[in-house]
């Protein structure tokens, strides 16, 4: 059956029906694209497990799709949308639907079993960033996706289904919810004060300095002043730019600078705790040209990386109420405080 | 330190800030007042382990906080909100917070342990329902509350820390973003349509029959055509109303009567499935006369149940975005189709 997207007629959200990714009655968990118990289809070498490559950074001596790469792009195994079809929008009564077109592609992050991105050295990290940037350009070019989605999931609690290090790359043909309301709020506060909303709380944050947790020439990380789980933090550029896909390769650089950094205190700090790491960027244009024309100066991309320190969490999901036990004043305190052994 | 509330600029989600219910630092569960691994604070006969009860249908021969009791309500031990002191909302440069004022109570549903809602009889459930309809009709009199969540953890998946049937209800100076959400669509289609989006959507779903789980004269549960989660059901009354405190006790009776149904089709369909309840009402008087004038008749009071299947989730916090691979036609054919015995 094809994957179908509805709209819930009272909160706007849309959601991806899926039903071919449940194998059996009892599977309801979110699918990265691995395989069950069996050999891990990630490894250098296990190459024919997962679906051809659709980019890959690799020794030029090299065979797509065989050994001797540093990153590879492949399409998920088991696809929440599919990159076939038409959209198809279409009311059903009362609601909404579209036909779930879309891609759902995994980033393997490293050849290497048991490596998570923070162990990787400052060059794989890029690696990986480029290869997500790379996606992103090529993706971006298929006029029926307006949104791009990048994240990852660490860990079972964090929703992931296998240990190899890897990202995932979602395009879908609606903006999210959440995604549109950000924009929404970062296009009144241009229109009210004139001003970026992300380049006046990364002011306050740099000023008061109580919730940094690290910084460099081109990124600050801080613990959100509103943040919803304890040593939650948000990775902000501090050159105004709407969309990730527009770094330069040295910005990718400093961005693997202080992702390395953060993660290795998670690491060490907090015993290596599951969590999701979320890339805000944009909406790519032909939807942004619609909704948000003045994006470029009042919206800036950032990622968000919430730690899964329990596996509670889920009627938060119905009020979008959240007690978090942990002041982010004290946790940027603490993740700052980590020692990391170089 | 007194819980602080403070408000994130971009999304406009408030978050309570509750450093006391941190005991160590591991622990960042979010605790519904029981002690850990001692015996049960709730079975008759403990009732000196929680705090004084606010409210109890009890033995008239009996005295409080003494045995001969069929519910009980009682603050929560561990509070996320503090009932005294002023609201003092306060911007602190470029951010806004207020003090942590509000209420936690535990809805303590049987003196016995081991007994789910659905496994008590119907008028036990309907007694637990006249307990949280008499802490609203109590606490909407204190005119610094702008909404009451009332809402069940059930299982560790859910965030429940103690097993005892409980629910839980939490009175908050200001209206959680996702309700606001819901009553701006709710007020958009009433002024757009002139009719009440609740009553639209109830009416399709009575025609269609497909997503439809079971129905009585006053209430009738269906599976979303959004659902977010396989087997996720809403709750909806027949009759137009915007506040559950206003139910009458015949409709209770008949509220319970579903809900009992329900939970049980869960129990034996889905093997007993942690699940988070949460009842959507309108926000009290004081709030809703500002920006939702019309809600008498816009709005309809509501349950959803999400049960909670798998560890997952997180990564949709951040997006609004999320991936169901169960369609609620099929949801809603299954539970339909559990045989319970009487």
């Amino acid at each position: 059956m094809m994957p179908q997207i509805r709209k819930d007629p009272v909160t706007g959200r849309w959601v991806v029906f899926s039903p071919e990714r449940l194998r059996r009655p009892v599977q309801y968990q979110f699918n990265d694209g691995g395989a069950e118990g069996g050999p891990d289809p990630f490894l250098e070498g296990n190459e024919s497990f997962t679906p051809p490559e659709v980019f890959a950074i690799r020794d030029p001596q090299s065979q797509p799709n065989g050994p001797g790469w540093k990153v590879r792009v492949v399409p998920n195994r088991y696809p929440a949308l599919r990159v076939e079809g038409d959209l198809d929008k279409e009311g059903i009564g009362f609601y909404d639907k579209m036909s779930g077109i879309g891609a759902h592609e995994v980033v393997i992050e490293t050849p290497l079993a048991g490596v998570e991105l923070e162990q990787q050295s400052l060059e794989d990290v890029v690696n990986v960033l480029k290869a997500c940037r790379a996606r992103f350009t090529d993706l971006m070019k298929d006029l029926r996706f307006r949104y791009l989605l990048v994240f990852k999931n660490v860990g079972p609690l964090a929703g992931a289904s296998i240990r190899h290090a890897h990202a995932q790359i979602i395009a879908l043909p609606v903006v999210p919810i959440t995604m549109k309301q950000k924009l929404d709020a970062c296009r009144d506060y241009f229109i009210r004060k004139d001003r970026n909303l992300f380049e006046d709380m990364l002011r306050e944050e740099l000023k008061l300095g109580e919730r940094m947790v690290c910084e460099n020439a081109g990124f600050a990380v801080f613990c959100p002043f509103a943040a919803r789980f304890p040593f939650e933090v948000c990775v902000m550029p501090k050159q105004q730019r709407a969309d990730f896909y527009q770094c330069s390769d040295h910005e990718l650089v400093l961005l693997a600078d202080v992702l390395k950094k953060v993660l290795m205190a998670y690491r060490v700090g907090l015993e290596c705790p599951n969590y999701n790491l979320i890339l805000h960027t944009a909406p790519v244009r032909q939807a942004r040209n619609e909704e948000w024309p003045s994006q470029e100066s009042d919206f800036r991309w950032h990622i968000e990386i919430l730690p899964r320190l329990t596996g509670v969490a889920g009627f938060e999901f119905g009020t979008g109420f959240f007690i978090n036990p942990m002041m982010p004043e004290e946790a940027a305190r603490f993740l700052k405080e980590v020692k990391i052994d170089d």
